[in-house]
């Protein structure tokens, strides 16, 4: 990690706001791709639907200021969202679980756009062991305390059925991961000093079916 | 739509609670595999590190009380939960954007699992388009209008390039799909009556990469 890291990304941010700070950057590339040159906090306000003293708030975090009346520089701010975000910076991760998530996520692209880097895959399956996905090698779940520090991997994704969530979680952070990145619906508990990051993808589910039925079609 | 949806479904619960019980259910299906006859909220906080009287608040919703020092039976629970969720039904959707993230979404079977049923997939490549992912019928977005009637698809999920979300969230409410589900990192408007679910899959790799900044490794 080298000190422009420890300057920047190294602050810790509240959560929200970190989570609103990708909304900006998406909306940039587009403003880019359209050849906007500047744009204002209350421009970006409205096409977000987020209010514009919170996104001036946000945006100090970052130690970039606007010009008055004019706004900020559309490029400059992109690059420097996609800096402090570390989404240019290659982070390598284990995927843990091949199969239908598992490898979906392997072959979405998109994730390397925002710099994650899958470097191996792990399966318990010896239908699935030795195989490929989209480039990525899958290994057995023996092999995975070594792997993480001869791949130089720091998170580890957790794609595996729910019973299994807590058992891998535990596996990775004996092998040195740092983060997990948790898509089960399994609430696992890490060891202090161990990022944890969940992705509850049914839970979503479960908010649009209620607010569905309730329109009584 | 029947009659018990309207009675249970049909409720607007707080969307913190609607997150929740997709942990509770995930938690019992895994007691129930182990054979594990009875559970009480007490077993249910410890294992999921969520407050025991949030559960217990939770559980009230669902019309079902569990018997004092004894708790709730697993397999009775489950089903509740997974009925009143509805995870056990099939809701129709159409996905947009049948590239990289789209098309691991389609092939994802856990979606099913959770009632997610989708039938068509809509992108504008024309190598795709005509195409099978998964058994799944990839069609052009011209034809989008007719299909979401054709096929009873009342959910619309957005997989597609920033630039393009909220054009294609206009298109899906024109068409008269009445739920969106947004995996980009726009921040989408619909009209009133159309219900939006956005996962953010990169906002939670903004908020994991600065906390393992954080920790100097």
């Amino acid at each position: 990690m080298n000190e422009k890291d420890l300057n920047t990304a190294s602050l810790q941010l509240p959560e929200p706001t970190l989570r609103r700070l990708p909304w900006y950057l998406a909306y940039l590339s587009t403003l880019h791709n359209a050849a906007v040159e500047y744009i204002s906090t209350t421009g970006i306000a409205r096409a977000l639907n987020v209010d514009p003293s919170q996104i001036a708030k946000d945006l100090s975090f970052l130690g970039i200021r606007g010009k008055t009346r004019i706004g900020y520089r559309v490029d400059e701010l992109e690059n420097t969202l996609r800096d402090f975000l570390g989404f240019d910076r290659r982070h390598n991760a284990i995927m843990v679980g091949a199969g239908s998530l598992g490898a979906a996520l392997i072959a979405d692209s998109g994730l390397q756009r925002y710099g994650l880097n899958i470097v191996a895959g792990i399966d318990i399956n010896p239908a699935i062991v030795g195989t490929e996905i989209s480039g990525v090698k899958i290994y057995d779940m023996a092999e995975l305390p070594g792997i993480a520090s001869r791949l130089d991997a720091h998170i580890g994704i957790i794609a595996v059925p729910v019973e299994s969530a807590q058992d891998v979680a535990d596996k990775l952070a004996s092998a040195g991961i740092k983060a997990i990145w948790n898509f089960t619906p399994s609430r696992i508990t890490v060891p202090d000093g161990v990022v944890i990051a969940n992705t509850s993808i049914y839970s979503h589910l479960a908010v649009m079916y209620n607010r569905l039925a309730s329109l009584n079609l």
